[in-house]
């Protein structure tokens, strides 16, 4: 198929982006906004079914992957950017302990049970998709729930985020494991040690290198803020460049651009100009009594301290819809017809909530429904693997379709249940 | 040529965001960021003559040139948005006579005289093309200029202002027009006549809807505003849809971003949630004196008050350098070798000065040699129309290199120049 013109890709753009921004109105009813993203997107590709091929050359431009890419790459920025290795420290062990279940249960229950049982026709390797693709705990929707519960700071959320940036961070080893063991064809304990070794050693550097660092990044950030979208662009280019050297040496893009936003977590920088709010307002309060004068300079001082997240989140905000309505638009509807289809949707729906809330209960001294429930919905990340087997060829359309379906009803099922669970357990 | 892996082009982008960022450092010599721009441009896309062919497939790239063209296109809309219609009222009719001499003498030269005498060799649609790239005087360049000389509120800078938009916008019909012409192979009075009306109408309903509607858009923008970028959203959406509209109609997609601005001008909108800086700050300074308090009130005021270009100003800084580092990029230098053609370069640069120099001498009670100079630089538009001559096939990579070194000599020429006549007139 013929790319669409330039004008009309524009107009394309335009069209995901509101389709997207009105999904988000989901959130009015406790739903997180990449639900809403996917379901639009879901009714945008499957409107051809209805007489409406307007939307189909989407799904085949170039452009629109690529920028569908490029939103999910700053979204892992994102991720890594907020991800604070100090708050992680602390519920330590607990939560390795319940990220190390909830992605080792999941991925052999997905590859030994699901697969064989209730998908038999398929090959070892999409077996073995199957279960990378239930691995990962969607850290932005638990922690939405939990904020919106207002149970944010109790020991269990702490446990469950922590746990849920650890298995992002496994589920990003496995992915490079296994679409290493699916391109190769098989690799040996040698390779699945090099790839581990690498990411592990891209990760771990990106942490130390960010430690390190953060100082004098920090000042390189204040010193080229000279108001020409400087910082931005260096920040950006950090996150590409990252991205690529991820890909060069054998590992997702998506590592890369989390391993980039680990390094610059901890950076924190004074911009080099104030902003004149900062200036105006010191000169307008210079005559007023020290006590108050002295607590609007600390107001002042804490907002002037920038973080890069503020500097990617308007331009993330943007671009990572555009991901979701896509992948949403490649679910294809026609292969759900299939009354045994939808009862293996149901199987693997099953499979993939026993696995997490087992994980809760490795934990003692904690109210454990509430952090198995906490680890439930999947997200950005299982989606991200989905559309890379897809990439891959090593699951087809449908297989396809089915797990991105599995994925919404752990993430439509959760916010009701946890919020019952949560309550019970005041 | 096939096109760029995904990771490999997110390092070409990088790459340009970062060249095009550090050869901005050109402002501290006192020249624009765009020229810096282009020379990095330049220079990477003639890397290859001196055995570096790493950057070649950047310039076959539909994704990268797509992203130029949403860049020029953002930056168009940010023109649009910057462009205010009551001062450019109050110059009135002296900036419109500037404007109107400044874009007709350049295009009849251009057409008639630098066509037939210097490159006899070439199409009439050629030469219509060369008068085209010759009228629009840059309004960032100039405005740049004036502003670092302190001189920005004289009368000679405010008709310089005024005129340098009323010509984009005249540049904009002529580029529709003289594309229609090239398309269609010839165009009658009557077609003329419809697209100046087309784009005429285009354009006035822009500011008409913008100036009645601006109190509901405002109140719509502060109303979408729940934190999800909904505002920059819906502010780039309308910008790629009007951009699309244009096209479907047979204006340039510039022509529907600028009027996408221009719609949007007058929107000034009151953030729905205050940011918690402005309540902070009033709770900290509730104690104070009346008087000081009034003035920190006066001045939280001031700043949340938004405006949409606040909105698209990062975006914009980071996708407008694309566009100018690829069109540098296009510049090939082998075809400037010949002596000859250097020639006809500075003969087509004298008549690009004498014809917008002599524009400035049209109004009185000024210092005509001040008006006549800020006239000079050509900037964005006319690397837009070069850009398009080429995308139309009616001038070749030669006539394009040539035209863009006219250009930039222009916009090199400028700010010395200026300098000296502005200290004069004191």
């Amino acid at each position: 198929m013929h790319e669409a013109s330039i004008g009309v890709t524009l107009l394309y753009i335009a069209i995901m982006l509101i389709a997207a921004k009105l999904s988000s109105l989901v959130e009015r009813f406790g739903q997180p906004a990449v639900l809403g993203e996917m379901l639009i997107g879901i009714v945008l590709g499957n409107l051809v079914l209805v007489g409406v091929p307007f939307f189909e050359p989407i799904k085949q431009s170039q452009v629109i992957t690529f920028l569908a890419n490029l939103g999910v790459v700053i979204l892992l920025f994102q991720v890594g950017l907020e991800s604070n290795i100090h708050d992680m420290r602390k519920v330590g062990m607990s939560a390795f302990l319940v990220a190390c279940v909830g992605v080792v249960l999941p991925m052999l229950l997905g590859t030994y049970v699901v697969g064989p049982l209730l998908l038999p026709d398929l090959s070892a390797n999409a077996h073995l998709f199957l279960g990378a693709i239930l691995t990962a705990t969607s850290v932005g929707i638990t922690a939405r729930v939990f904020r919106d519960l207002g149970a944010l700071h109790t020991r269990e959320a702490q446990i469950v985020l922590g746990a849920a940036v650890i298995d992002d961070v496994l589920g990003l080893i496995i992915l490079a494991v296994v679409s290493a063991i699916v391109t190769v064809g098989s690799v040996s304990a040698g390779d699945v040690l090099r790839i581990v070794g690498t990411a592990l050693t891209f990760l771990v550097g990106a942490v130390v290198i960010g430690q390190v660092f953060a100082g004098r990044v920090g000042r390189l950030f204040a010193w080229v803020n000279t108001g020409q979208g400087m910082q931005l662009t260096l920040a950006l280019s950090i996150c590409l460049i990252s991205a690529y050297l991820a890909e060069l040496v054998g590992l997702a893009q998506i590592v890369g651009a989390f391993a980039a936003g680990l390094v610059l977590e901890a950076v924190h920088f004074q911009p080099f100009e104030k902003p004149r709010i900062v200036n105006d307002i010191h000169t307008a309060t210079a005559q007023i009594e020290p006590q108050a004068k002295a607590a609007v300079d600390e107001i002042l001082d804490r907002y002037t301290d920038q973080h890069i997240e503020d500097l990617i989140e308007p331009i993330g905000t943007v671009m990572a819809p555009i991901f979701f309505v896509l992948t949403g638009m490649n679910v294809s509807l026609t292969s759900l017809l299939d009354p045994h289809l939808l009862l293996t949707i149901l199987g693997i729906t099953l499979i993939a909530l026993i696995s997490k809330i087992a994980a809760g209960f490795v934990v003692g001294n904690v109210n454990r429904w509430v952090v198995g429930w906490g680890m439930v919905p999947r997200g950005e990340v299982g989606m991200i693997f989905a559309a890379a087997g897809l990439g891959l060829g090593v699951i087809n359309q449908q297989i396809f379709s089915m797990m991105m379906i599995v994925i919404m009803l752990t993430t439509l099922l959760t916010p009701p249940i946890l919020t019952i669970v949560v309550r019970r357990s005041r």
